[in-house]
């Protein structure tokens, strides 16, 4: 079913230090060179002194004067993230009260499925938006890898950034729209990516000299490529399903940053060229559920897209989940 | 809008270990009989050796069971909890590995709101239901609190219990439906009900004999009762408007179990008595997210409720938020 809903403003917030592959290399005792020819990142931001509610609303409302939209404009803020900035409450809460709406009412809350944060929120809002219950929604993706990483998995270690991207979703009045949307999981690669510790399984006072890694991210990125790279063509071909589109049809391909090597040979399996397909992981690195929206706010800025174009969000997640959306700009 | 889904079946899991009000008044150092006269809590089940995918995996068979469907009929799970058992992946995907889904694809995501988080995903998941989106969706509320308290912390410590509650969705093809929801968010009190650290604001690395309690609950239950009370007149009006019903017509409330003081101001603000009001926290306690669903599972079990009843959900939660549905059963 099409959902008439619209992005009607995109805002994005970047950490203010930058730390180069030449600062990783070092920090990890890699050769100059190593981190950015395995991961194609160039350079990231990481935070210093901001947190996740910090940057969520910078980027909001940075989206909110895109949208040419108040406060009062909005009904509902969604964070769409894969990281919290507390365990309780939920990180929406915290950038309402950021943005110094904390006697709005506004409704607040959290959608998670990691890297597919921003898509399923995206994706599950639409129909409520669609059907007249939220006017103007913040869905915000804010995000803060640097804190959770292992600095001796080389593998995963190089791959990171942090940083928010906000947009305002209203009902749409003209041609915008959702046209389909589609995820799946397969939870048999649930553990190939994930942070033990810190929930209620391994709660933090557990941790100790021994458990420490428990407490970092872990990745076996080439065993999650390998299952997910294969559901990829059955998925895309559920996804088009009743859209009376094909992959010719679509102008931009917004995908999931995960890594420089996984995203080439998601392109050719694709069968898109490089024009079509927007890749941004040498200046931001992989920040989970912010990759897609950065991605997509990038492609905005530098003219790749304009309104009335096809676009097809696309990303996999730790889950292991693989979700997408065709959406009409 | 009436949004024609209906709870097609409900099923729960309680911790093996019950942990009385004396124990309780035991481990505290308090007199026996202060916990229960304070909290009104009689008994509560812990975890021993369970987890939240256990549990959930546990109450989401029994809610199969009860709904007459198998494994292959579900196209969604939704873990709608306030607790994770690990900061990444979701629960969901957690819980869909336990069931021996691991290879099947179903979407797996979670939703939270804190102790509301049950209530937002069926608002949420509803609008997608009713448009034909999913076909049966599992909600699932699997909480451990217990590993959390702060034991030192009286007026919090004694209230809280661990358990799963999950209820499959359908699109309904009789009368029930969900004729209303609203939910509001006020982080005036987002720091009123907390745990600071395990986020990436305070890493478990952080974790020490001085830092240990930023890791643990924290509550001022007086100024959130303070503030969620007298928001309740305006939220009840907004959430009865446009559904030409009136308190009179609700044949059963099924509440937030948050404490048995507040619960019975809530009731009298409500002005309904006992025999319309679901109250059950003498024998589980506080199970967050699990508590409304649990309240809805015990009034099905006692006969308290039949198909056709209107029924309001009705709860508060960390954030600080008010959340509420007026639904037919």
């Amino acid at each position: 079913m099409k959902r008439n809903v619209k992005i009607l403003g995109i805002g994005s917030y970047l950490p203010k230090r930058i730390v180069t592959a030449a600062k990783i290399d070092e920090m990890i005792g890699a050769k100059t060179g190593w981190s950015e020819g395995k991961s194609g990142v160039k350079q990231r931001h990481f935070v210093e002194d901001e947190t996740t509610s910090f940057m969520g609303s910078e980027a909001a409302k940075e989206a909110l004067k895109d949208a040419g939209l108040n406060y009062d404009d909005i009904d509902c803020i969604i964070s769409g993230s894969g990281t919290m900035e507390q365990p309780l409450p939920c990180n929406a809460s915290l950038i309402q009260k950021q943005l110094g709406l904390q006697h709005s009412g506004i409704a607040c809350f959290d959608v998670n499925s990691t890297c597919l944060s921003f898509v399923t929120a995206l994706d599950m809002i639409s129909y409520a938006i669609h059907a007249g219950r939220y006017k103007n929604v913040l869905v915000i993706s804010s995000e803060i890898s640097s804190v959770g990483i292992n600095w001796r998995q080389g593998e995963s270690s190089i791959l990171f950034g942090d940083g928010a991207v906000a947009v305002v979703l209203t009902k749409s009045e003209d041609t915008s729209g959702i046209l389909s949307s589609h995820m799946e999981t397969y939870s048999a690669g649930a553990h190939l990516s994930e942070i033990r510790g810190g929930g209620t399984k391994i709660h933090p006072r557990e941790h100790s000299e021994k458990t420490k890694n428990d407490f970092l991210f872990d990745m076996d990125g080439r065993a999650i490529f390998k299952l997910s790279s294969k559901l990829i063509p059955s998925f895309i071909e559920k996804l088009f399903k009743n859209t009376n589109l094909s992959m010719n049809d679509i102008n931009m391909v917004v995908p999931h940053q995960a890594s420089a090597a996984a995203m080439k040979i998601i392109r050719k399996k694709l069968n898109v060229d490089e024009t079509r397909f927007m890749n941004i992981i040498e200046n931001y690195g992989n920040i989970i559920a912010a990759s897609i929206p950065m991605a997509l706010h990038e492609s905005i800025k530098q003219g790749r897209i304009e309104r009335g174009d096809k676009l097809l969000l696309l990303g996999t997640s730790a889950g292991v989940s693989i979700g997408g959306i065709i959406l009409e700009y």
